[in-house]
This record gives C-alpha cells, sequence and structure tokens, in this order.
C-alpha cells in the first residue's frame, strides 16, 4: 500500500468517530473523541511507541531514540471538533504524526532524539467555552478552581465530564511536563482561512498566533407582553444584544488592516416566546489579535457601546471575561528549518500569522515550537464544508518528517 | 366566608398548578395545566353545573336556565400561560367566573338564559407559536393540517402533546359549535398594559382587539471558524437576524400613533459555539396594530430590509407565515351595558383596544362578545411580576356578574 492510499485511511478511519449525522461531531471529553482517542493509542501501539493517557486526557505516544535521556522532538495536535466540524482540523495534524512515525519504521530509522507524538484533550471552546485544555494542563497553566464548574450545553461540569471519562479533575495537575524541555515541537494544521488557498501557497509558515478574548454578557432588561406592551416603555434585552454584536462587527471592520476579528458566536434567549418581549439574553463573544493595540481598541468599544445601551434601553449589562491570551511568537529557528525545507523540495510558501488559537500556542513553553499551516477550500472550516486536498496534507506530511528528522537526527539506519 | 377570601383562596389555589420556580409556568397540554382543568372542573361540578371537556381540551361548564332552548350567556378565559409568567393572565378571568356562579347559587338566582363557563384550551402561544387555539377550535377555524405538526422547543408536536392528554388531535373539528348562537359572551383580564393603571381608571371596555401577523424567519449564512474568517468574507446570521430585529423596532416606532408594536420573541442559533460564526438563526416575529394599513407599513419594512440583508451580508433568507389575523370589534350593545353598570356603581372606567389577542376574538363568531379590563401594576405582563390588586379583581367580578345576570335575565330566586 502506498503511504497515499494508507494516509487516507488513517484519517477516514479517524472520522468514523461521530456524533452528528450532518459533519463531524466529536465534541471534548464525549463518547466518540473518547472511542476515537482509544483507538488511535492503540495504533500508535501497533507502530512500537509507548502510550500513556496522562490525567488530563491527553493522548502521549513515544518512539525512543539512541541517545539517552535528550530532549524529546515533539508532534501533536487534536481529535476533538466543533459541533458539526469538518474532517480535517486537528485530525489532519494527529495522524500526520502517525504517518510519519510509519514512514520512519518503514525505512528502519532510529534517531538520537525520541519523538512523541501527542493528540492534545479538549483543543476546541465548543464544548466548555475555553480552548486547547491539554495543552494548558501539560504546560500547568490550568485554572483549576474556575475550570471545574464550567458548563456544557447540557448543563454537564468539566469535572463531570472528566469523570464519565474515568479521569480525575482534582489530578488535573499531574499532567504538567513544565519541567520538561522539548527539542522542538511542532503542529500540522489546515489553515481554515482563505489566504493560501488565494495566493495559490502550498505551505503556511506560522510566525504568531493571534490572541483571544472572551466575554460572557448577560443583557437584563424586563420581559412584557409584546402585544400590549408600547414600544417607548420596553426594556427589550435582545435588541441590547443585537446592538452589541452590531457594534462589535463595526469596530473590527475598522481595524481590517491588523487582521483583528469580533464574533458573537452564540445567543441564549431566556424564556423566548413569540408574544414576551425577551427580559434577559447571554451572548458569547470572541475577539482576536495578533496586535494587543488592536483587539483592545475593539474591546473599548465594546464598553462604550455597553454603556450606550445600558443608558438608552434602561437595561442592565454584566460582563464576565472567561478568556484573555496574549499573542505569541513562534520559534524563528524552525520557522528557517521549515522554509529551506519548502525550498529544497519546490513546495510554494509563505509566512503567515494564524487568526485561530492551537495548542501550539501553549507548547512554546516547553521548546522551540513552530505550525506549519496547509490550504483550506475556500478558507472555510469548523462548518462540513471544511476540505483540504489529500495531496496538499501529503506534502505537509513530507515537510513535517523532514523537520522532525533534522531535529531528531538521523545516526543510525537499521534494516528493515 | 366572605367573597374577598373565597376568591383570593380560588385564585391562590389555581397558581399551586406550576412547573417553573420562577413565577408561573403552566404551559398548555402540559401536566399542570391538565391537572389545573380538571381540578377546575371538579370545582364547577361542585357549584351543581354540568362539566365537560370537548375535544380541544376546552373544559365548558354549564348551568342550566329555566327556560328550555334559549341561547347562554357565557363567561371565559385561559388556564395556561407562557413560561415564567404571572398569576393573573388568564386565570383571573376563569377564576371570576366560577366565583359569579357561586354568588348566584349563594343568593339563590336562576336565570332564564343558561350560563355557561369556559377555561378555553391554549390561549397562549408560548408553546406551539399559535395563540387562542381553543377558542378557534369552538368556532371551526382551526387549519388543522398545519397544527397537526407544529412543535414546542422540545420537539412535541401538538397531535402528540394532544395524545398525552388523551385528546384526539383527529377530533379537533367535533369541538366546534359554530352552528350555536350565544347571548352573549364576557371575558374579564388583566388589561396586561400600563393605560388604566396611569389614568386611575378601575375598568376597560375593549372596543376592538389588535390582529398580529407572525413570521418565522431563517437567515442562512455560512458557519465558519471565528478566528480565521476576516471580517469581509464572513455570511454571518446572526449579525443578519440582529439587523432585522433592530429594523423592526424602527419601523414600530415610526408606527406609534396607531399604537404598532413589533417583536423578535424568539432567537435561535443552531450549532452556536464561542468560535463559530454562526451559519444559520431563526427567529420569530410578531407584529400587532389595530390598523391593518400601519401593520403592513411595519411588515413592507421588513421585507425591504431583508432584501438589504441579503444583498449586503450575502445570506439566504427563507420566511414563512404562521398566523395572519384580522382586527376584531366588539359589541357596542354589551360595551353599552358595561358602562352604565360603571356608571351606577360609580367606577372609574374608560374605553379603549386591545394590543394582546383574547379568547374573545374568536368569540365574536358566535354572538355579541364583551372584553372587559381591569388594571396591571406598572403593565408589567407574560413575567412573575405581573400583579392586579384583589379589589380591582373583585370590582371587575362585581360588574361582570351584573352584565351576565342582565343578559341572561333573573325571574326566579329561590330560597337559599
Amino acid at each position: 500500500m502506498n503511504d497515499k492510499k494508507r494516509y487516507k485511511e488513517l484519517l477516514d478511519n479517524i472520522n468514523q468517530y461521530n456524533a452528528g449525522e450532518i459533519g463531524i461531531t466529536r465534541i471534548a471529553y464525549s463518547n466518540e473523541e473518547q472511542t476515537c482517542t482509544h483507538a488511535f493509542m492503540r495504533m500508535c501501539k501497533a507502530e512500537n511507541m509507548e502510550i500513556r493517557l496522562d490525567d488530563c486526557g491527553n493522548m502521549i505516544a513515544r518512539r525512543e531514540g539512541k541517545i539517552a535521556d535528550l530532549p524529546p522532538v515533539v508532534m501533536g495536535s487534536h481529535l476533538d471538533t466543533v459541533y458539526q466540524a469538518g474532517k480535517y482540523d486537528g485530525a489532519v495534524g494527529v495522524t500526520a504524526g502517525l504517518e510519519v512515525i510509519k514512514r520512519l519504521n518503514d525505512k528502519g530509522i532510529v534517531t538520537d532524539h525520541p519523538i512523541e507524538l501527542i493528540a492534545f484533550a479538549c483543543e476546541e471552546s465548543a464544548r466548555f467555552g475555553v480552548s486547547t485544555v491539554g495543552s494548558k494542563a501539560m504546560v500547568g497553566k490550568i485554572n483549576k478552581e474556575m475550570y471545574r464548574y464550567l458548563k456544557d450545553r447540557n448543563g454537564i461540569t468539566m469535572e463531570k465530564a472528566f469523570s464519565l471519562c474515568a479521569l480525575d479533575f482534582n489530578s488535573i495537575d499531574q499532567a504538567s511536563r513544565k519541567e520538561e524541555t522539548f527539542k522542538a515541537f511542532f503542529e500540522l494544521h489546515i489553515e481554515q482561512g482563505p489566504i493560501l488557498e488565494n495566493e495559490k501557497k502550498k505551505i503556511g509558515i506560522v510566525t504568531g498566533i493571534a490572541a483571544a478574548v472572551r466575554f460572557i454578557l448577560k443583557i437584563i432588561g424586563t420581559s412584557s407582553h409584546s402585544g400590549t406592551t408600547p414600544m417607548n416603555m420596553r426594556k427589550d434585552a435582545l435588541l441590547g444584544a443585537a446592538e452589541i454584536a452590531l457594534a462589535l462587527e463595526e469596530a473590527a471592520i475598522q481595524e481590517r488592516e491588523y487582521g483583528t476579528v469580533a464574533t458573537v458566536g452564540e445567543l441564549d434567549v431566556y424564556s423566548g416566546a413569540m408574544n414576551v418581549v425577551p427580559g434577559e439574553v447571554q451572548i458569547k463573544v470572541d475577539i482576536r489579535s495578533t496586535s494587543i493595540e488592536s483587539r483592545q481598541r475593539v474591546v473599548d468599544h465594546l464598553y462604550k457601546t455597553i454603556s450606550q445601551i445600558i443608558n438608552k434601553r434602561q437595561v442592565e449589562v454584566k460582563d464576565k471575561v472567561i478568556g484573555m491570551e496574549a499573542p505569541v511568537n513562534l520559534s524563528s529557528e524552525l520557522m528557517d528549518i521549515v522554509e529551506q525545507i519548502c525550498v529544497k523540495k519546490d513546495i510554494a510558501y509563505r509566512h503567515m500569522q494564524s487568526g485561530a488559537g492551537h495548542d501550539s500556542m501553549n507548547m512554546v513553553e516547553l521548546g522551540p515550537t513552530a505550525l506549519i499551516f496547509i490550504p483550506s477550500k475556500e478558507g472555510i472550516s469548523h462548518n462540513p464544508k471544511e476540505h483540504s486536498d489529500l495531496e496538499d496534507i501529503l506534502d505537509g506530511i513530507d515537510i513535517l518528517e523532514e523537520a522532525v528528522l533534522q531535529c531528531a537526527k538521523v545516526t543510525t539506519i537499521t534494516d528493515v
């Protein structure tokens, strides 16, 4: 079987684990995600890797190196998805890592440094509103008492979700590897944006990752009868939320030169009914930029809008910051390695920033980190229509393989 | 026991049937509403009324008159509520009717005409998006094949809800009494608006009922990643919905001289997540006016806004009209009777229109109909804070009693 067919079967296999009818739904710590992670763990074991699940549910597979005690070269991404996701976000990076291992095994390559492959737990914020939980735990940056009680849409807390996976939330700190230093960390990921496709590039060498600030806003007005409450006597929470969403859009458009984006991705009307003026609405706000200053201008505009709405609509607005991440710069040393490989292989590449957060942004704490993008069709992601060409993924895997080998150092090729 | 204490106990008794922790939740065809209706039926039986439940779940209690075959004088309102409702909307009218019957029994009054008391089923649209189902069925105006498949927020169809109440939806036509003519129909109801309180009036004599037009709008954009989709490449369905909601508000404010109101009471984001640009949003729109022309101008503005949004945001909008009612004028003969009683009793009153729909608007098909309002504190309704003073309710009951007696004609007072 050639590498291409083998890889396609691996990716298809992973996407069998799916709770949804439309697209892929493999939510963090769900039955589908757990079964998938455990199946993937067995696949790693079949490649003679040492496998373990840490106390946060991260799957770690290790291929020993020749020289004792050298720091590992690590590949990783995630297997969890948003609701009604595509087949590529996260899954590409994890399966690419296993394909690299298979190639090394096929070629009988032994490296000086050990190589690890990690499937990080709960990268997506879809379930609990917080992202990259597994890699945060690995670098010892979990806000344990805040995370413990976060609830999903069914009211299940993170602590409870852990226990359903036979994980003890109280032990989450033990997932930390912050005393270790990795030789290098590589994440191959789909771009999830339109830039590579538009510019006909095959590889994006990521220089920095945008930082997100996230809010939960509760707008509290007065619910009243839709037929008998004159327009000028209403305290309509939904209209307040609508104004906030549109003001955020306007503010982000003003910051277009910085690539700053702002989104209201969730909006819930409490006790909504056709004949009731909405009395309480909750929205979740996500603002991202690679420029802290630009992001702050959008946040300032948000707060200005909120105070205008409080005055104009006589509503109350409660705000809670649930995430405030700092932009991250990636390793220029690893960028150079990846660039040289692209040049050598004659693969069109560009340097770019990442608008999405990734586990890589935490892994910088443990060593030099590289994030490598491949094109996404029409830039669509978090959507069943998400697509990356198999040829593009295989180009990415070639580059990943060579970069890992350069870092892990090959001194021996055994007979196979 | 005096009438005041007796009546308060009756109303309190009804409000024990409650599924909610905040306010009263007694949704149509729910366990709470059914138990309440059946308990109320037993209370009517205890007052020597003939009782029956029709094929739509309307509870009908009848006190025979002295002369055979005379048409009935009917009192009625509803026992179902919205989610997190108050204690007065609907319940006041039904319990007032029973209090009137108790008074007649106490006084040994026999009327020429029979008197009926009806607790209409499913007056509120909170569950299925359609209102006054019971009174519509009674006047033979049910769109059976449309209603059958309407779903509540848990996906339960109206047909299924009927079957859980041991009602056969296929028999709903048998609830029709359109071959009958009532002598008169009276509904006592809380105003649910601020006018009586503001003007220090105790009774509102309703001249006409505003007509509602209702839409379900589905805005379909493209869900995509909130971090990687530039603002100018988004097809954000939620922002489209936000613009529609705000445009409706603006259009209704323009029509303020007609008392026209427009509301988006429900908004659902499909597969909403903090890091996903919303791809599909459904909203429910309710527009009401006593002026058909004014209402139409708001509807026209709605459609103009929709086409602007389709162009601007590259989204698709599907619209469905789920209700289109005509304004109703009430009986001037009964208005005069009520007015004269107010004058005689020296109770401050005014004529007014109703912004809310009521079962009365259907009952005009069966005979002269009167709708009598009592004040609502601060005009708040469909809200746990809904309040009407007991003294005001008792004034309303006095007027209801006398109006019913005038129409039903008293020729005999037996010893008690």
